[in-house]
Parts: structure tokens; sequence; C-alpha cells
């Protein structure tokens, strides 16, 4: 922190990323096979749950890496459990609505 | 079907359209509040029940109607109740798959 005095107005990153869970995958702009990589390593490492969040345009991208690694990696033997919400975005006169999704995989065997 | 002998290829779309059940939205490319004034019409009628669907794209979309209709019109009182799947869409060599989501919105008051 002290070795980056510009940089105070703006949350880093960085420390954003640190608000993540560990069993939370966070859904961006990366190609699905990316994401789905990143879930099966999740439940490789013995895991039994992991939740995949998204919002916005983002949303549609977290439903398919769901159903790949469900249908492709576990013969559709997941169970999952979808939340919907929504989110403000911005501040002041920029904030807007934005609906998320979270998505929660869970090895039933 | 017989004033149409040119169209025999392809199912037109007024036929996918009877597949629908009428207690079922399929959210397209229109904005946003297109549907969610659907989505309040039907309720209006009386109806205790409603189910969202979508497939690709437009998963981010129903997602939206959900929660525009949920927040501004039923002060969070719906309850909501998703399934994911995937569907094959197109023939043969052009078949992919495409997630799909199905969002049941219920009355509770």
């Amino acid at each position: 922190m002290s070795e980056e005095p510009k940089k105070t107005e703006r949350a880093p990153t960085q420390m954003r990323r640190t608000d993540i869970p560990p069993d939370t995958i966070l859904i961006g702009k990366k190609p699905i096979m990316a994401y789905a990589t990143a879930v099966m390593m999740h439940f490789n490492t013995g895991a039994k749950k992991l939740t995949i969040k998204a919002r916005g345009r983002a949303i549609s991208t977290a439903v398919d890496v769901a159903e790949v690694v469900n249908n492709r990696f576990f013969q559709s033997s997941l169970s999952k459990h979808v939340n919907l919400g929504t989110e403000i975005v911005g501040e002041n006169q920029d904030a807007r609505n934005v609906s998320t999704i979270e998505i929660v995989l869970e090895r039933t065997k």
C-alpha cells in the first residue's frame, strides 16, 4: 500500500479480488473454457462445492460454464442451485441496477 | 401450410410459437421493458405463476426482466425458481449446444 501512493482514489483491482472467497469463480469476458478449466481445477483439489458468480452480460457465460462443466465433465451429476439478484453499480448520477447470478455447483458423488 | 409451398424445409416461426404454453414468456431481442410489461399483463389477469424462458445471449435479458418485475412492481415479493439446461440447436454439422434458463416466478401474496 505505502509503495503506491498515487492510487489512493480508486480501489485497485487487487483489492477487489481479495473480496472474492476462494470457493467462488467470478465470470468475466474470457472464453468459456478458461472458466470451465478453473472450475475443474477447483473440484480436482477435492472440493465438493463451488459458486460461479456473474453480472450483466456475463450472466449467459456463467450459465454456459456451469452447463459445460456439468455435462462434459460430470455426466450431469452436479447439483445446481441458482440465486438471482440486483446490484447497484456506479455512484450518484452514474448509479444503475445490474442483474447478478450465483450458481452453486455441488458434487453429489 | 399448403399456401406456402416454398417454405417446406424450415419450420415457420409461427409453428414454433404455438409450442409455447400460455403461461410462458420467451425472451428474445426486444427491450427489457417490453417483456416486463408482458409479465405484468399476465399477472394482472389474476395468474399466480409465470415462466420466463431464454437461451444463449438472451439469458442475461431474462434475468433482467425477472429482476425488474420483482423489484419494481412486486417489492421483491415474488418467489423465483431457476432451472438451467442445454439444448441442441441446428442439424447435423451445424448442431451446437446452447444453454437455456427457465425462471419460474410465483406470487406469494
